[in-house]
């Protein structure tokens, strides 16, 4: 592998321009690809991302700004995504560079719906790229955590080690300390379970359950997650490592959390509809909870996920949440 | 067992409040033992204890109020013990009325100081209470969401699955779910425990470390109350259980903890001589913090408790809390 790698970040959001900080504390010239263009000059002129992170403050020769992801990918070694899972197959059919020999690493939290495939399953089975060259970046990680440089903690997971501690060298520093991790599959459908607890943990607190009931919800959900992740993908792991638990705890206990928050109007009464219109953004486990759940229904044994079926039930079958909460708080210990 | 049990509350504190309001929902009379005789007075004439969750109204007429402890052990079958385990002794003392064919409850966090002993040791060996008539109550419980009846799960532990039940059965309500478990030991170390990382949680917090790293501390504290609790004593168990993970959760997650606002004022610079003064109070965790740090010193390999050996040295060996956590973050993954 050469010695002066270069990346490309896809995606102009919070996570994404994380990242972008964390790989100008390393990397010499990073791409760095979003589709507001507006954003790019603004970057480019007042050194900062206008939208997320505007406390960042970029060394804009360190930057190739582009609104043309083939020109952010083409010359690149590792890709980066950070787009929003339901977002994702629309850009990458704009994609004529040919990727299959790109490392590509993904920090996109969700199921692509388009294939109901998680991001790493997505890129190997539709753009062929081999399970080596596939991985994932994985918190517990709040991007405005990174900006104020407050010490965080990174899995990088990819099966190919020597890859994944490529990754993880070019983005530790004094704030980012990284772990190296083989269970890419595991890994990501904990990022996407995550945000399914996290609504859980939300709806909860729209109905008034307090903090008592969210230590036993999270509990629970940990436990639920290490039954769900073992189903698809068995193989050792401590699902108290921080890229399971940790990234549980970081969103279902913020305030934060947009996937939370989402929960939370839930909860306080609003119909789904009305609160996805309220929030201006996409709550990725909204889309996680239908496919997860999808998952789940091709195995026999629904009720080893009540949570996970709980927050299907409010969401997609128009079930009341009050109602359907009290049935689960009998389903758990 | 006879049908209709006594049960006596020895304490006057929150959690001795909430204990007993969870009783009288379903027991006719319950004894209740505190030393402070303007309380008893208080909660005789205005019906609410007046320093402790004094939303709470009582039927005065279910509670046999008094400062003498042997009058309320006496005619009593369950007795359950809610007193500070720095106090435990002192109060025990006391006692002339003979205990060892009690069945013995405790609701305390912490080490007996005076024998090093987890309370339910303490009965065995000091007072002869065979372990079979031995049991404990745990959370994750905040006082405070009990007085405001809000969804609370117990665990209930005793080796005699009778009598956890028994004790079970008389603090279930609407807003009290309970669980039996088998492994006392296990709950009452994880008891103690969850408030030494409470304190780590607020020194950390205290010291300006955000959520990112509060997720990752919480997510080592568990592994490292795992690997504690199993070295005292091995057996069958779920750490992510409410009892042992929900526990650590709603404690070290709170702002309102005493250990975790103790710790807060240690990263903020107080001495710990001053923060004590400060608060007026307790923090449980100070003391067994010392109690479990004897226990590990005990065994051969120190470096398996990293948490609770950093909060030792910021504690009792007045080490710099800041130079302390920035070598703990390198143990921590």
């Amino acid at each position: 592998m050469k010695n002066n790698i270069k990346f490309a970040m896809l995606g102009g959001g919070s996570w994404a321009t994380a990242i972008v900080k964390m790989l100008t504390e390393n990397a010499d010239i990073v791409n760095w690809y979003m589709r507001n263009t507006d954003a790019i000059e603004h970057i480019r002129t007042q050194k900062h991302n206008p939208n997320y992170l505007s406390s960042v403050e970029f060394h804009t020769e360190q930057l190739n700004l582009t609104d043309n992801i083939n020109e952010a990918v083409a010359d690149a070694d590792v890709l980066i995504f950070a787009i929003p899972s339901a977002f994702l197959d629309n850009e990458l059919k704009q994609l004529t560079v040919d990727i299959k020999d790109k490392i590509i690493f993904s920090a996109i939290k969700g199921i692509v719906p388009e294939s109901s495939l998680i991001v790493g399953e997505h890129f190997h089975v539709n753009y062929n790229v081999p399970f080596q060259n596939i991985g994932v970046i994985t918190g517990p990680c709040h991007a405005e955590e990174v900006a104020l440089e407050r010490l965080s903690y990174l899995t990088i997971a990819c099966a190919d080690t020597e890859k994944a501690k490529l990754v993880a060298k070019h983005l530790s520093s004094d704030y980012i300390k990284t772990k190296i991790s083989d269970d890419i599959i595991g890994t990501e459908y904990a990022a996407m379970l995550k945000n399914i607890y996290a609504i859980a943990a939300g709806i909860a607190h729209g109905l008034g359950y307090g903090d008592n009931f969210q230590s036993v919800l999270m509990s629970n959900s940990i436990r639920e997650m290490k039954r769900f992740i073992k189903r698809v993908h068995k193989m050792k792991r401590n699902i108290n490592d921080s890229a399971y638990l940790g990234d549980l705890l970081v969103t279902g206990y913020s305030v934060f959390s947009r996937n939370r928050m989402f929960g939370n109007m839930i909860g306080k009464g609003y119909t789904v509809k009305s609160a996805m219109m309220e929030m201006k953004m996409v709550a990725e486990g909204y889309y996680a909870t239908k496919s997860a759940f999808l998952i789940v229904s091709k195995h026999k044994n629904k009720s080893k996920t009540p949570i996970l079926n709980a927050v299907y039930e409010v969401l997609y079958e128009n079930k009341n949440p009050k109602k359907v909460f009290k049935e689960l708080t009998e389903k758990l210990d």
